[in-house]
């Protein structure tokens, strides 16, 4: 059935009691696709039949669908002309794992991944088509822990203002990447709940009219009859006094059901927004039960659920986690914060042994670094973990919260530079351009995960801000991780005369390599950890620029005001003449998904192609 | 009498009955600094009660004490030890506007200016206290503006869910910068307004028995009376359903009460919100009256609230907003957008001539930018004129939303560089190194409000995502306006072959007077507006290197990553030898308050001091 559906018209001609059965066929080739070549499975198992109930009920593409974050997006692939390209995802050239305007243009808005954008992108589209007096209908669909970002909340009180002919479909799993946090989502599972309090529903009426507006005594008696009573009323009044009209809660796997709310919803025209309930990894029951391990996963065996060895390697994440829980195991200051990534940083050993101390604020960036700060200044050492593409989220808080104060709260960004599969939205590039112009900051960068925890003990003896950025994975061994870490100062690999290589984090080992093949060619590098992105070790690069006159720098970020022009800074400041300079690093551009490694070939950032631009660039 | 309150102790030894006194003298003290010197008038004004109220019951500073924003706390300055210094209000090494850590630990935890962090900040001081079994309670005073914040949600959200000893006291005057806007305000009012609902109680509880929880026909006629029904029954709904127990509305300016009220629950050791209601401007008529007029103020005449002149010459604001109307005009593809920010960023014609085509979202900078870029794909062409320092807000935003889809719209960034007197937190001097990167973006500064408007024209000519940033108040004239706009091309001012000074922006004229200056001396300089960051003219800087080979650069932006980086990068990848370049622009530092002359004197951006390192470190 499915291969015959080229575009939601497709759909639109079945009858209804056919849907199922392609719901049935999209989660098989869904499952044959993600064991194989891994992907984000557990969202996109629970959103397969409302990705079909709304292209079958909306007319597609004229009405506009925006799914927030994006990677529950495999049914509406699949649903939207892509079902042939399907088995490509997330590889090379293939299908991204997210909506993509390049993909699709027709339905796919907008190229996305990160969260709590959808209402904000709706709402401009929907103003757009009155002003155009246009008819068609613009439906966000949003998970509840993407709600929770405060750009849902900004964009809720201002489309509620508007009053504006907008649906909202609030895809509540409960779930972020971990389990939803936060008094919304217990405020969500309260609605959930409502119906048990049926019974009670009259008492608590007549009770509650005799609770004094101001009692300031009798308050903690009627608070439980108060919040029954709220809900029974009105579910999902927080919407509505925001200026919406709240629908639900309804079970996001009937379709049926799906589909005539949706019906009888169509011909409003005001904000409304609809609770649909779902499960998240619906329909596989390895999923079901541990949605967080299949939320995004590697491939794994089908029949088993087991996933596919990772690898000997220690990964950054996992020597941060190791080390933070021991740190804080001597240090009773040391408190966590993360924003829904608690396993994908890995905090969870120290979530598990110090759960006072760890605190999960959901997709909360803003707040996360905020509450640090706050932590900080009433004598605790925070540490946050999160994402360096998220951390944009809190870019100027990092500044006016935590710069300017000069407190000491310790960044760390995990899936800093190539994150591979996950694309243009994941990769983080930017973060050494835009935290390199922070003051009072205190910036590294491990070359491997050993020298993370060493980096990581260092960080607690600085008194102001620090951050430590850290690829994905693992990386080749970076140099003598004997080497104590001091301040601003980085560490010689590698000494030669002709050029030296100066390489920041886990490109050190592939500096190191680089060397190798140099020398085989009859050229002898110096290879440099740099360690430091700030303060940038100004010593050795003085006695560098003077004896080798020849430097090479090494990043895996964006060039532009990156690491290499760090470099150029200083040495312009320091007047240092007669120096020739070579940047390697990513271009100014939007990176594309694929394997790390297919990427880092690409851009040439793999030993041979550094090597290359070496000989052909800077020894000749 | 207040000349004898050296702290909150000396507050706490009189009797309630002089209280209101007090205020008088703390109200008459701020009219006759800020007559003279300017300030945040209208907002101060209006938290006197309030500010007293507080420290009178609450035992400060070890009670912490978090103002949000901060521009209302000249009460609180002048009750905690700093009534003495308070004529030096935002004069150069004087009070500062804000809250300062420097200025006095005990009492301002945090330095701080931007808005909707105290509750983040608060709640961090929160588990701090908790977690060393510590009693202080922890106030966020937080305006109603500033909690339409999306990070005042994250934190409401948290703290909520936690369910700590917190107190938020919302100072709600239906205002920002401008009126408030949204729902979160709308509802607001509608607590406000609810005692009129009284009479109808018991009619609407009635009624509304009768309405289906499904009742999809019925639901028009009976949403009034669920309205009415829902604040009657409890009013603060919205934070009770997110963990707050809410008390209020409350007179902000009877103290009595507020003193009343804040004794009744200080033994409450839950999230609390306090809803107070105060007059921005009270106590003084013209700031009464037009309190968006008295919000940052210039120095006035007290008896006759008449402004000073702020000089003939016409500011880049004042060319932004006219030139934006006349524009709109003539597309009506054009849409605007602000933060907040209405008046400050000239968009006040263009609001009043094309309201259906103008969005005020109020303090959401993140949604602010997402809204602009649905708008974009819903085919119009947004300009969102935010001030620099505050779009640091919507950093992520303009790369995901905007850049990654190669969205055309416009970001007008107002009060770039140095604004003065409002200090480090308002300072716009980290946009160039954090817009810098974003790849797909135009990114210009105009040399003067003249060529603002040429630029503005040209910017809805390019079909992608465009800045332009530019200063408070006016500049020193840049050079021909009649050259046009070329995409990536700089206006060389001023030939001569001693040495190049490239200039940014507004410092286009402090270069050439910088050259006059060298003239005199025997120098000859070429003298370049560099119109545009990003893309730079290539062209025009290889021949300045292989021709004069001395460049200087200029901005008033901080060095790091910025627009003389660009030149350096550009030097490195064309492989440019024996160019010498010297950087000028701002340290790595946050820079404080003062006039924005004192401020260009310090670090070496007056023409005199452009000058003189010239000739000691370029030309010999």
């Amino acid at each position: 059935m499915i291969e015959t559906i080229k575009s939601p018209a497709d759909l639109r001609k079945l009858p209804i009691v056919i849907l199922p059965e392609i719901a049935g066929e999209i989660r098989d080739q869904m499952l044959k696709t993600v064991s194989r070549s891994g992907g984000h499975l557990a969202s996109s198992l629970g959103s397969v039949e409302l990705s079909i109930a709304i292209h079958y009920v909306f007319n597609t593409p004229k009405d506009i669908l925006l799914w927030d974050v994006g990677h529950q997006t495999y049914p509406h692939k699949m649903l939207t002309g892509r079902f042939d390209r399907f088995p490509t995802l997330r590889q090379f050239g293939g299908l991204s794992g997210f909506p993509n305007k390049d993909e699709s243009p027709e339905y796919d808005p907008f190229t996305c991944g990160h969260s709590s954008t959808s209402i904000s992108n709706a709402l401009g589209m929907v103003i757009a088509r009155d002003l155009k007096n246009e008819t068609n209908k613009v439906i966000a669909v949003i998970g509840d822990a993407s709600l929770a970002g405060g750009m849902s909340f900004e964009a809720l009180n201002h489309a509620g203002h508007m009053a504006k002919d907008v649906v909202v479909i609030l895809n509540d799993n409960e779930r972020s990447i971990s389990k939803s946090v936060g008094a919304l989502s217990r405020y969500l599972n309260r609605i959930i709940a409502a119906p048990t309090y049926n019974k009670i529903r009259l008492d608590v009426e007549k009770l509650v009219k005799r609770i004094p507006r101001w009692g300031f005594r009798a308050y903690r008696a009627a608070r439980k009859l108060e919040e029954g009573l709220k809900n029974l009323l009105m579910p999902g009044m927080l919407f509505e006094e925001l200026g919406f009209r709240y629908f639900g809660p309804i079970d996001g796997h009937n379709i049926t059901q799906l589909v005539t709310t949706f019906r009888n919803l169509i011909d409003l025209h005001e904000p409304i927004l609809i609770h649909v309930i779902t499960k998240k990894g619906k329909g596989y029951k390895f999923a079901e039960n541990d949605p967080a391990a299949f939320h995004g996963t590697g491939p794994f065996d089908l029949e088993t659920g087991k996933k596919a060895d990772a690898g000997g390697q220690i990964s950054f994440t996992q020597a941060f986690g190791d080390k933070i829980a021991q740190l804080a195991g001597m240090d009773p200051k040391i408190v966590g914060i993360t924003a829904a990534m608690l396993d994908g940083t890995g905090f969870g050993k120290f979530a598990a042994v110090f759960p006072e101390r760890f605190f999960d604020v959901g997709i909360s960036e803003e707040h996360a670094v905020g509450l640090g700060a706050g932590l900080a200044r009433g004598g605790f050492r925070p540490v946050i973990t999160i994402y360096s593409t998220f951390l944009q989220r809190g870019y100027d808080q990092m500044i006016h919260d935590v710069c300017l104060q000069n407190l000491p709260v310790i960044f760390c960004l995990d899936r800093a530079g190539l994150v591979g599969e996950d694309g243009p939205t994941h990769h983080g590039v930017f973060d050494i351009a835009y935290m390199r112009n922070m003051p009072n900051l205190t910036f590294m960068a491990p070359a491997s995960p050993e020298e993370l925890k060493k980096m990581l003990e260092f960080a607690f003896t600085v008194n102001g801000p620090v951050a430590m950025r850290y690829p994905k994975g693992s990386a080749l061994p970076g140099g003598n991780i004997d080497a104590p870490i001091r301040l601003g100062k980085a560490e010689v690999l590698r000494t030669g005369r002709d050029v030296a290589i100066v390489a920041l984090g886990s490109m050190a080992g592939a500096a190191m390599e680089s060397a190798s093949l140099l020398s085989n060619k009859g050229f002898e590098a110096t290879v440099v950890n740099a360690r430091f992105i700030k303060p940038l070790d100004e010593e050795l690069i003085t006695s560098l620029c003077k004896e080798i006159k020849k430097i090479v720098t090494i990043e895996d970020g964006i060039l532009e005001g990156g690491f290499g022009s760090s470099v150029l800074e200083f040495i312009e400041k320091a007047s240092l003449n007669g120096v020739k300079v070579r940047r390697i690093g990513l271009p100014d551009a939007f990176i594309e998904h694929g394997k790390r490694s297919e990427l880092f070939s690409k851009y040439n950032l793999t030993p041979p192609a550094i090597c290359d631009v070496i000989v052909k660039e800077v020894l000749t």
